[in-house]
């Protein structure tokens, strides 16, 4: 019933950690000063965790509620269910700090369960963070304690079902509980895909997606995952939400989009109804050179607005093309010049024939050099390998991080260099200079998203020495007119950029909101909302 | 300053005015029993409107905030913002009901005068009705005066300047009171093109598109409207929002989508940032023939879940087919068999050469027969005319009337037999059997939209007469699982049955949010919620 889990310290399974290449390691050190930590790693059994502190009656009435095996308070359970996988997320439970860990974890099996354990909680006044692949890395899984009797955890992961397919609608529907990889088993073996492929991917839930208004690798050909979601049922401590007739509707707002990106402050989804397309009878990947990262913009500008649309499709900056971390089995390797495009098809044989060599036409009259499949087939065979490589990075002693945001076309220049300058100015001022790599990866015909990842070396106080940089890299989003997350969400890492993102009086609105259906304040407090 | 005004008892441009040919009459007459009403029409000033009733010094506030030419409360100028252009609208304006006529209407420039009206209007209890063409067919234009000091009619058509276009990005800034034609004329002016055609386009505006949700005839090309928006500007009589500042977004709930359908109840949206796209070289259109309604949704299911699809698609039933109301020019010729499909494409003239030869080839296998262009032209020809033809229903004593729902392709038979059983039980019911025609118009790749329009005999007391019918049509597809509305909006019409589809939890959220922005809630009372 319970999937594989995740480390508790780390990303993912920890049969497939891999440490660097000692070459990089070197590299590392001789460019970055990146120094090996003197302590040890702690063993999960080393880790203290506080006495749980809920209410006298509460873990009987969540019993009552769920059943005495799905209310879980052992250490490891909920050390388990301690915050999410941002970098300092990370660094702090390698340090052993699980101050905020849940005093309880509960697993209902249903929207029912669901309903029951939000109705016990609000009477009790006990904070409650909805748990899904436990995937977040903006803090969406570390709601505020103070005000509060306690906090519990409530893990999606029995809510695993494929409730209903409709191949006529081409429309499936999916339990929140379920990890991408299972849904996607179950919609392959009737012959479908959903196509939402997040570097998340193996690990998160389709609660999650909606939650966190996901977008996958594959936006360029199967969309964001918010417009992929049809019908939504939202738990909420006052009653229940069931939103989406129609594909769409001019029945006033669309009410999806306000729960899509709630993440878990408005309810708790029970079951997201999405489009699902035929599987792919073909896939195919290729690399194209591009003289800089402006010629690479404008290509995929022209792709984007003109079409066709690859099925993937992005493009890396000449750092981190020369990095090679677009492609994972040659990082290190310092050898390629120029700005890497990868470029993805999938879909019906001749109908990505037809678009490859459109695509194709396109990237060559705008000065793209094809390098063949071999790039493109290094990306999909390591985009899900990056957060591995960050825990070896960390491992070594280095801080690695990703942060992302958005913006129209003509504003990604300013948008790009003021991201980069404010991340390699912070850090070199804090004395450990930087790497700082981008690429785009999701476009639309208005605009793109820009994803940096930053390499330094650790500093004194890493977590505080990350989080200034961060800081002036929001400062920058903001000022230069972008949106402070593209896919990563708000959660409380981006809260206050986001307030000042959206103004007081939408603020007020989400928070308007939030008390008609939340009243007490129980779900996910401090996440999304100041 | 001011455009070129509507028929103030009926649609569009008195001039365009047609009677209907001699044979439709006696058509009507023969198949329906449609006999002339025997009330001659009233003229203008044969209508009687009340003294408006605002408190003691409001108009002398308006006017410092607005200039006093841009303040009216003339009869004429109060009798032409009465309501909107439902058939109900024009039945009882017809018959010189103007009891709701507003008290005044306020001519603003800009956001910040609108700003100041809002406070005026607030601090006084004064209602206030956004007014953009005029064009609501829903009641969206008839707020509720009790309880109010009064209405104001706030008239956007000062509000009427392409603010910006950003060639890199493909977006424009437009105001609010631009009408659709005017906007059409700025953007091909710069070689752009919105591409947004509803029904009503020759007089409805940009800020009635945004605050109701509009699609357009060619929403298969170009999209829906609430998909062009990327960003918004609305003032509210709590302050201002700015929403938007990316295509996409993980920042949080979609925000633009909460305005987007609130019809004026949250705020005056003051400028609309959307998609444009380059102005299309060429535009062809073309018809086919499928064998039965059934035939046809199944083609054009095929042609939206797998592409390509053409930038208008429209699928007539067999009634329409027969009464030719696809091909105005035709009407009551009664000649035309089994189901008529309009294709039309715009765009660059190889890639409409290309892609009309891929739908071709996917009709002609779905059963299609190809009935070269002159269908589809004829349909080109007559797309706007069909409110013409509704006056002159009316003046014949024929009721005649346009509703319409969407839903998930699995659910379009039942649904289409439903609203289509309904409406000819009530009418026939109530002595007057109709004509009911529908037809597909939007389609997308979960579901489609269903646009019926019906005619009958009046009946003794033709706005009851018709509205028994209508709310039959409206439990119909409740029961049936559709959308209350497509692309029409809720107005004041549906707002029960959209509180039905959404359920009380969901009113009252919207409910919260309108409370946020509008305490004293004299945005178009009673609009949209209950």
């Amino acid at each position: 019933m319970e999937p594989q889990r995740m480390a508790w310290n780390g990303w993912g399974d920890p049969a497939r950690a891999t440490p660097l290449p000692d070459s990089v390691t070197r590299l590392l050190r001789d460019l970055l000063g990146v120094r090996p930590a003197q302590t040890p790693p702690l063993r999960l059994d080393q880790v203290k965790v506080a006495d749980p502190r809920l209410p006298g009656d509460a873990l009987t009435a969540l019993a009552q509620a769920v059943g005495d095996p799905y209310v879980r308070a052992d250490a490891e359970t909920r050390i388990r269910h301690t915050r999410g996988k941002s970098t300092p997320d990370l660094l702090r439970i390698r340090a052993g700090e699980v101050a905020d860990a849940p005093d309880a974890v509960v697993l209902p099996a249903d929207h029912d369960e669901v309903l029951a354990v939000l109705r016990i909680c609000a009477e009790r006044r006990i904070a409650v963070v909805p748990f899904g692949g436990g995937t977040s890395v903006v803090g969406g899984l570390a709601p505020r304690a103070d005000g509060f009797t306690g906090v519990v955890a409530l893990d999606l992961c029995r809510l695993d079902a494929l409730v209903d397919l409709d191949p006529v609608s081409r429309t499936a529907v999916l339990q929140p509980g379920l990890r991408a990889p299972r849904a996607e088993e179950l919609l392959r073996e009737r012959g479908f895909t959903l196509g939402h492929y997040p570097q998340s991917y193996e690990w998160a839930t389709i609660g999650g997606f909606a939650a966190a208004r996901s977008s996958g690798q594959a936006s360029a050909g199967y969309g964001r995952f918010d417009e992929m979601v049809q019908a939504l049922t939202v738990a909420t401590p006052e009653g229940t939400l069931e939103l989406g007739r129609a594909p769409r509707s001019a029945a006033g707002p669309d009410l999806r989009q306000l729960v899509l990106g709630s993440e878990g402050a408005f309810g708790v989804i029970t079951a997201v109804t999405v489009r699902v397309r035929p599987a792919p009878a073909v896939s195919a990947y290729e690399g194209w050179r591009f003289p800089s990262f402006d010629a690479g913009t404008a290509a995929l500008r022209r792709i984007a607005q003109d079409g066709p649309l690859p099925t993937v499709l992005r493009l890396s900056d000449e750092t981190e093309t020369m990095v090679g971390l677009a492609r994972p089995d040659r990082i290190g390797a310092l050898q390629e010049d120029g700005c890497l495009v990868v470029a993805g098809y999938e879909g019906a044989e001749e109908e990505v024939a037809a678009r490859r060599a459109a695509v194709a036409r396109t990237l060559r009259e705008a000065g793209g050099e094809p390098l063949g499949a071999e790039p493109g087939e290094s990306w999909a065979h390591g985009r899900f390998s990056a957060p591995y490589l960050r825990d070896a990075l960390l491992d070594v002693g280095a801080t690695a991080e990703t942060l992302e945001t958005a913006t129209f076309w003509s504003k990604i220049p300013a948008l790009y260099a003021a991201v980069r300058d404010a991340l390699t100015g912070a850090l070199t001022e804090a004395g450990t200079p930087p790497l700082v790599m981008c690429h785009i990866s999701h476009v639309y015909p208005a605009g793109a998203s820009l994803y940096f990842t930053v390499v330094s070396a650790q500093g004194p106080d890493p977590v505080e020495h990350w989080r200034r940089a961060k800081r002036a890299a929001n400062d920058a989003i903001i000022a230069a007119g972008g949106t402070i997350s593209h896919h990563h969400g708000v959660g409380t890492d981006h809260r206050d950029w986001y307030a000042a993102e959206i103004g007081p009086l939408a603020v007020d609105l989400l928070r308007a909101v939030k008390r008609r259906v939340d009243p007490v304040g129980i779900l996910n407090p401090g996440v999304l909302l100041p």
